[in-house]
C-alpha cells in the first residue's frame, strides 16, 4: 500500500445500490431471491453483470462451465493476475447478500481503482464462479471445483438437475457455454469476501472475519434395524425399537461434538422412521450425519467416538446399526500470507477483527488447493442465510468491500 | 357344567382345516392374508361363513353395518344370546389368525354343539364384526364401537376410504347392508377368542391367557420448534436444534413408561423432520405419542410426567414445544364373573394360564360397556402380528377354541 492511501474507500451507497438493482433478478415476496443456476433468472443476472464489467472497462471471458471472468488489465501482464469474487446463483428460497455480495464488491473495486485512476502491477480479474450453491444441480461449487482439478469438465457437463437437463444442456440454454477451456485462465491468488452465514461475528461484534482455515466434513449415512411390533402389546423390556436408538445416537453426536470442541459440530438433519404409524414401534430408520471440524485429528477422533457408540448403542439394545462415511473434505487451511494480507488490510483500514473458520464450503476453499487463496466474512443478521430473511448491513458490506480492495491492491501491487 | 364333561373337545384338524380353507381369501404370496374390509375378498370370506352357518343350522342376520349374526336357538327364547365370535377383515399385510381364529372357533364350537347332541338354555350367537381393523375405514372396531353407542349408524356409513367410498356405498356394493338396526340385537354376553399379539404367555409357556382388562389408551399429537440453521456455522451452543430435542423427549417416553412399570407402556410411533436436509439444523418436528395402562390413574400420572419432560426441555433447549392429547380411551375392565367362567373353564380342562392385560383394542373391549364380555388369548408365535409372519400353533388354537366352548356353555347353561 505504498502508494494508496489506506482511507481510500469504495462507494458504500453505489455497492448498496448495486446489491439492490441485482436483487430483483429473482426476488421473491419476501424479500429474497430464488436464482436457481443456469435458469431464465440466473440469465438475467449474468447479461447484467456482463454489461457492467464491459462498462467499467473489463474483457470478459467465459469458461466452459460458464464461469466468467472479468479482466482488468495490469502494468505487467506477464503476471498472474488477482482473482476476486463470489457466485450470483442463490438457493431456492435465498437471500439478497449471499455470494451477491462478494461478486459486486468485487465490480465495486474496479470501479472505485478505476474512479482514482490506480494502475495495479498485476492484472486482477473478478470472477462470477458457476453453482456455487448445488441446488439445482449437485455438486455445489462445481465450477470452481472443477477449476481445481477435482472434476473433469465433461463430468460436471453431464450433471442433470431433478427434470433431467444437463449442466451442458443448461449452459447452452442460456447461451453462457464459453469457448474458455476450464483451469486455462490462471489466477496468481483469489479472495472472497462473503458474508459469515454463521452468528459469531455479530455475537462478538466484530466487523471483519478473517477467514484462515476451512472446516474439513465428513458426511455419514447410517441405518438402524430394530423390530417392528405393536406398541400396546409389547412390554418395555421386550422392546428393539429403532427410535429410542437413533435417539440415544442423535444425543451422542450432540455429546461428541461438544467434546471437541469449541470449534468442532456436528448434525443429525434428516431421520426417517421406514413405516411409521401412531401404534407401531418403529422398526427401521434411516439417518445422515454430518461432522465438521477444522483439524483433521479431531474429525479421525469422532468418527471414532461416534462408530464406538453406535456398537455400544446397538449392542446393548440389541438393534443393528450401520454407520458409513460417504463423503469426507479434508480442512481447508487458507495461504498464510494472503489471511496476513487480509488482517493487515482490516487493521491499517481500523475495523475490528478476528480470526475465523468457515463452517461453509466455498469457491475459495476449493481454489486454496490450487492457488493462495483467502476469505473475508462481514456479519449477517442473526447468522440466518439460505434463507429469504438472510440480511446484512450496508455498514458491514462496504468494511469487506474496503477490506477486499486493500487486500486486492496489496496483493497486486500499485504501479508506480 | 353340570351335564358337559370338561373332556368334550372341539375338532382340532377341523378348525384348523377351517382356519387354512378360508386363508385363500387374500393370501399374500408369503403366506398372510390381504382381506381388506368390505372389498372383495371380505365379501369372499363373509359368503363363505354364511354358507357355513347356514350349513351347520344358524340363523343369519346382517346388521346395518354389515355385521353378521349366527344364531343359535336355545331351550329358553326369552333369554339374550351368549355371543362369541371376532372379525373376519385383515390387515393389509395380515395374518391368518388375528380375528379369524375368534370367529371360527365360534364357528366350530356350533357345529361341536350339533355333534355332541347339546342343547343350551340361552341361545348363542356367533358374530362377524365389521371394519375390526381399520385399515380402510377409520376407526378400527367401528361396528362394535357402534353397537355399544359410541357412533351413530350413519356417522359410520359416513366413513370413506382413501379412495373416497364411503362405508354404505362400500357394503351396497358387496350387498352386505343387513335391514336390522344395529344394537337390535342384545346379547347376554360376549367372549371373543384371539391371539394374544403379543409375546408374553409364549415367554412364560402358558397356553390360555385369561384376560380380565384392556389397556387405556392416550394417544399424543406433538411438535418441536427451534430454529433450522446451517449444519456448518452454528456452533454446538447457540443451537436450537428441534431433532436432538425431540430424542430427549423419546427416551424421557421410554423411561416414563418403564417408570410406572411393568403394565405401562409407551411408543412414539412418528417422527417427522419438517424440512429434512443433511446440512441444516432441524428446526421443526412433529411426533406422536401412544401411552397405554390398565389403570387410569397411571395414565394421568404418565399424562403429568410426559408434559414435565416437555416443559423442562424445551425450556432448557430453547425450544417451543407442544403435547397435546387427542384421543383417550378408558382402560376396559371386564366382567369379573365371565373372567371368572374362563379362568375356570382352562382350569378345569387343564390349561396352564395367566390373567392377562390386552394391550391391542378388540371389539370385545366395545362390548365390554354395554353387556358383559370377556376375552381369551392364545399365544403367537415371537407376538408378530398385522404381519405376514403371524402364527399360532394348531395346539393352542384348539386349547383356545375348547376354553371358548365351555365357557360359553357355563353362561349359556346347558339344557336339561
Amino acid at each position: 500500500m505504498t502508494k494508496v492511501a489506506s482511507n481510500l474507500q469504495i462507494d458504500s451507497v453505489r455497492l448498496w445500490d448495486t446489491i439492490h438493482e441485482t436483487a430483483k433478478f429473482g426476488a421473491t415476496p419476501k424479500g429474497g431471491v430464488r436464482r436457481l443456476t443456469l435458469g431464465p433468472e440466473d440469465k438475467q443476472v449474468r447479461d447484467w453483470f456482463r454489461k457492467a464489467c464491459e462498462a467499467t472497462g473489463l474483457e470478459v471471458h467465459v469458461d466452459a462451465l460458464g464461469t466468467m471472468f472479468g479482466l482488468r488489465k495490469g502494468r505487467d501482464m506477464s503476471k498472474a493476475p488477482v482473482g476476486l469474487g463470489s457466485h450470483l446463483d442463490t438457493q431456492p428460497t435465498g437471500g439478497k447478500f449471499d455470494g451477491v455480495l462478494g461478486t459486486l464488491a468485487a465490480l465495486e473495486v474496479v470501479r472505485t481503482l478505476n474512479e482514482a485512476g490506480i494502475e495495479t502491477e498485476a492484472p486482477i480479474c473478478i470472477v462470477n464462479w458457476t453453482n456455487e450453491e448445488g441446488s439445482r444441480f449437485a455438486p455445489a461449487t462445481m465450477a470452481s471445483a472443477a477449476y481445481a482439478g477435482d472434476y473433469t469438465t465433461d463430468y460436471i457437463l453431464s450433471r442433470k438437475d431433478a427434470a433431467g437437463v444437463s449442466v451442458g444442456e443448461a449452459l447452452d440454454g442460456i447461451g453462457y457455454r464459453g469457448t474458455e477451456p476450464v483451469a486455462q485462465r490462471k489466477l496468481g491468488a483469489f479472495v472472497e469476501l462473503h458474508i459469515e452465514q454463521g452468528p459469531l461475528l455479530e455475537a462478538e461484534n466484530k466487523t471483519i472475519g478473517v477467514v484462515d482455515r476451512g472446516q474439513g466434513i465428513t458426511w455419514y449415512d447410517g441405518t438402524i434395524t430394530g423390530f417392528e411390533s405393536h406398541a400396546g402389546t409389547t412390554p418395555m423390556p421386550l422392546r428393539r425399537d429403532a427410535l429410542t436408538a437413533l435417539s440415544e445416537f442423535v444425543l451422542a453426536v450432540e455429546r461428541t461434538a461438544k467434546a471437541h470442541g469449541p470449534n468442532a459440530v456436528s448434525t443429525v438433519g434428516e431421520a426417517v422412521i421406514a413405516a411409521p404409524s401412531r401404534n407401531v414401534i418403529p422398526g427401521e430408520v434411516a439417518f445422515t450425519v454430518d461432522v465438521r471440524s477444522p483439524d483433521t485429528e479431531t474429525l479421525a477422533a469422532i468418527d471414532k467416538d461416534l462408530q464406538a457408540a453406535a456398537v455400544e448403542i446397538a449392542a446393548r439394545r440389541k438393534v443393528a446399526m450401520t454407520l458409513t462415511a460417504i463423503w469426507q473434505k479434508p480442512p481447508t487451511i487458507f495461504n498464510a500470507t494472503l489471511v496476513d494480507a487480509v488482517e493487515h488490510a482490516a487493521e491499517a483500514i481500523g475495523y475490528s477483527h478476528r480470526r475465523i473458520t468457515s463452517g461453509a464450503g466455498h469457491d475459495a476453499c476449493n481454489l486454496a488447493n490450487v492457488v493462495p487463496a483467502a476469505m473475508i466474512f462481514v456479519p449477517c443478521k442473526d447468522g440466518i442465510s439460505h434463507n429469504e430473511l438472510e440480511d446484512a448491513t450496508q455498514a458491514d458490506c462496504t468494511a469487506g468491500a474496503n477490506v477486499l480492495m486493500h487486500t486486492v491492491l496489496a496483493l497486486a501491487g500499485v504501479a508506480s
